[in-house]
């Protein structure tokens, strides 16, 4: 009998944002596979690591994660083979996606090799959208509004076309971006009530508004707009 | 010394879907606040109520949910206070909040009302989005998509023009607005490969492709639809 593959969310970094579902089926799992950089430690193996046993079957999927504008296809191939070989012995997997799976996350090129072929169980996670809205007091959005996540990495006129259909917006993955992404704004004239968070429930976590902000920003780091009525804000 | 209020995302409806964090907040609090409809059990609640104990006190917010387009200022303002007082008398209140306390949650008139004065802990949560597209097993967004998340009591224009502006699309709070949206995407050309889901982790859990779907949509329910490329699917 084959094993299950769980796509497993593990929340935007504060451990103890970890759901009872996720903490069940990570203890059952004999393997765990996580995305990890080239070299060092993975982030999201980081954030359940005082849970895991040494009986359990860690599996890395090696990939430069800034560096890459699109899926290292190669890499994924490799991962995928080699979660589907351990589902065929009839271990399950548990592949933890920081975050939820399904959100902006790496987990779905894994998805995209072994969901038609194997039933994939998503255990949802809490995103580091409501991690960062939380940290800065700030609600996202409400009744009618509009939330648009619009990634940074989008050029300047798509960006500005695209904030200009919503109420509410977060800019993510800002990284190399953010001086480009903050001119913009600026000029756009929504930078002055704009809220800059970056490690949303981590330690470092900072909370600051947009224009206080000095030096290069994280690539886990994001930008809150919204306005109410007319006027940004 | 003044008690803490905690906007407790307590996910969207699975109780194992609950974290830690507000497992451990919520059985610390001596008085638990919730909305609910004018009569009846409370959903988020229901969620919980294994975790709650006789000792503590609740404090139903009894908002007619569905009815009301605008919320009822009178009820928030009086729940407000009973929460101020409890806080003034030194005890934690935790207001339970279905999904993730920021995302077009009811929590937003208690945390305006209440966020200046008190200091506010939020505790974020899954939100019913995550939980769909793993029921569905649609991942929502990746990479460069843009994903806006619309309100289903807009008017078709908006509709249509905020469909234009964005790769992925969550259409939420379905009910009474399904067959009119539903009629808008079929116009559109969406509605052949867009899904349905309703009441996403609970036991009522459905998924549906969108053409397939008889009768009403509750109000806990959502139309996923993305386009990769130029066509939408």
């Amino acid at each position: 009998m084959n094993g299950h593959i769980i796509g497993l969310g593990v929340g935007p970094g504060d451990p103890e944002l970890l759901t009872l579902r996720a903490l069940a089926r990570l203890r059952a799992a004999p393997v765990v596979a996580y995305p990890a950089p080239e070299r060092g430690p993975s982030f999201a193996r980081a954030i359940v690591a005082r849970h895991l046993s040494p009986a359990q079957i860690e599996l890395p999927v090696r990939v430069p994660i800034e560096a890459a504008p699109f899926p290292a296809d190669a890499v994924y191939d490799a991962a995928a083979a080699a979660i589907a070989a351990h589902a065929a012995a009839g271990r399950d997997v548990a592949v933890l996606c920081q975050g939820d799976p399904f959100f902006y996350g790496s987990f779905m090129y894994l998805f995209a090799r072994l969901g038609q072929s194997h039933t994939v169980e998503i255990v949802p996670g809490v995103s580091s959208l409501g991690a960062a809205a939380g940290a800065a007091g700030w609600p996202l959005a409400a009744h009618r509004d509009v939330l648009s996540v619009l990634p940074a990495m989008l050029d300047d006129a798509a960006l500005e076309r695209r904030l200009g259909a919503c109420e509410a917006a977060v800019i993510i993955k800002l990284g190399r971006h953010f001086p480009r992404v903050r001119a913009l704004l600026e000029r756009l004239g929504l930078a002055a009530g704009a809220r800059y968070v970056e490690h949303a429930s981590l330690a470092s976590e900072r909370v600051l508004p947009l224009d206080h902000v000095a030096g290069a920003a994280p690539y886990f780091s994001m930008i809150l707009l919204h306005r109410r009525g007319e006027a940004w804000r």
